[in-house]
């Protein structure tokens, strides 16, 4: 039913045929197709099925995170708390069923390379299945980080930094399944479910804030509302801003077509992807919801994460960087509905 | 409609009359009546609005964990991911209603006397209403939750000890706030809606494991179970294991007339509580349960908290007790569904 395809060369293959990280023929990103029938149904991501290209058998949790909704300098804020997943961070939903798959393809191991978050969320899932991970991160990600990956029983792997972890890190594929979040479908297939809760908990909001870093997420919540309008169930999809550090700007660049200077933005250290693989997509996704990029810096996201903090979010700073944007977008924002999707939990920070 | 009531001397007050941390006669711990009525609906604790004696107006996702089920050593276990609540502890279940009463009731600030969960869920919860929050915490209480505090905007008191903090948060009392976790009724109700959860998602289980410190969680989720019976929703209760290490086991002492000579038990530090104020409550509640205590120690706990990380659970060390129990008492859960709740999070301990 569900296969894998390649929008740039037209590679079409079986989803459970064999496992591909990247088009074997141009080396762009796939994509996953799959029917679409919206019948909600139990609780987390497996409430959404039918939406998905396959239900994983194993879980801990993951999905059907709150949504709380607030007043703030007179906007309506929604915020989503996808920091409360299972391992701390958004990526769960994307490690469910990109290990569930690797399990049932037979692999006995799972290699990643990641600044931090994916590297948990993938060794907890592996542990899940019997699977053994291996976690490619730079020196610098967080400790916490790091002790997490080993406690749920990974093997961390130290590289000079976040390109050589990205670099190292096909050495070690092949034998092992690769788990790729930055170019899996299965990631962007894991988001679409968080547009689903947004919408049934609260409807269609008018803007959306995403932070971005290789984009699956925006692309998987940007898929996700194209779904239930393709259905028929909504009659138009929000407007999204992409936010990114000064630091590492490639989509501003791609979509205003320079950089802008600005100060530092090291703090959003989880969003620093200097080659997003599905560049092009997330510029085309954000033009065509008639949005816009909005980079900040350390010393917005330092306010934005206090003043987060001080109102009971218990984010990472990185995770901030959507309400630094929203500080930013004020006048934009007056009288809208505005979704702001927080990823990552602060407590692993501590 | 709610009111105050002393199930010792009789005492009774309308709820939003006056606080009371304890029977102003007797001194006693007070319950609070309130009409039931079992109409799920929303997400969260709210949904359990009618089984509450009133539902807060703020909220950050708490309440509604994920309850996973697998099969370990042939017993069905169900797994109640409370340490998935916003704070990362099922406290905040008790603090969203608390807090909302300090605020409704006029307060300015709350004090709390804790080992450290309830200091970091009390701080986030009052900094919602804008209460100011200080903390009574021993000296020895984990770094990562005394920076959880802080960064929550909430003023750390360092004690030597716990029974310290318990003496002296009573001279902050008054025109503070005094929250009391392990004697307010308010963290009591709080707990109930962990039964009705349970119920919702998979029915009544044979036996309930629960961590017992001062007692308030095993009486709260006795209580919901007893109310669905009430209620006529349900016809029996399950039984229930109180769980205790060997270092604190006042409530084994109290239920079998002696102590049990163990290894030390300081890894469950957040159960260390040595005179629980509900202690003839538990005992009663365990019995009528037909149910049992069970002691565990450091090696039993260590074990079955690297079980529970490899199994993908990111617990804190306390929440593993339930885990090393269920692993003593295998023999007798053969054939029962077993109900293990997890209650912090080991994400804030690294």
């Amino acid at each position: 039913m569900a296969e894998w395809y390649c929008p740039r060369c037209g590679f079409k293959a079986e989803l459970w045929s064999r496992y591909f990280f990247e088009c074997p023929v141009c080396k762009s990103p796939l994509e996953i197709a799959h029917p679409l029938l919206f019948e909600p149904r139990g609780k987390g991501l497996a409430r959404y099925s039918s939406m998905l290209p396959f239900t994983p058998e194993r879980g801990r949790g993951e999905g059907g995170t709150p949504l709380v909704r607030e007043v703030l300098n007179s906007v309506e804020v929604w915020f989503k708390l996808d920091y409360l997943n299972p391992s701390g961070s958004f990526k769960d939903r994307g490690s469910a069923l990109s290990i569930y798959y690797a399990y049932k393809m037979g692999f006995k191991s799972v290699v990643e390379d990641t600044s931090g978050n994916t590297g948990v969320s993938v060794s907890l899932y592996s542990r899940l299945y019997g699977l053994k991970p291996f976690v490619y991160m730079p020196r610098t990600a967080p400790e916490g980080k790091k002790k997490l990956v080993k406690r749920l029983g990974g093997v961390v792997v130290e590289t000079a930094d976040r390109a050589e972890a990205s670099l190292k890190v096909l050495e070690h594929a092949g034998e092992s399944f690769y788990v790729s979040h930055t170019k899996s479908p299965l990631f962007l297939e894991g988001f679409t479910t968080i547009a689903y809760e947004i919408y049934e908990d609260a409807g269609v909001p008018d803007a959306l804030i995403i932070p971005v870093g290789s984009g699956s997420l925006l692309l998987g919540v940007f898929k996700g509302f194209q779904n239930l309008a393709s259905l028929g169930l909504i009659s138009k999809t929000p407007v999204i801003y992409a936010v990114q550090g000064y630091s590492v700007q490639p989509v501003y660049k791609a979509f205003k077509g320079c950089e802008e200077e600005g100060e530092a933005s090291t703090l959003a250290d989880g969003v620093a992807v200097p080659n997003p693989p599905r560049l092009q997509e997330i510029v085309s996704a954000v033009r065509a919801s008639k949005g816009d990029v909005v980079l900040v810096g350390n010393s917005e996201i330092e306010k934005a994460y206090a003043e987060l903090w001080e109102r009971g979010f218990t984010i990472e700073p990185t995770s901030a960087i959507v309400h630094a944007a929203f500080l930013k977008l004020l006048d934009k924002l007056k009288g809208k509905r505005v979704a702001s999707i927080l990823t990552g939990s602060g407590l692993k920070m501590i």
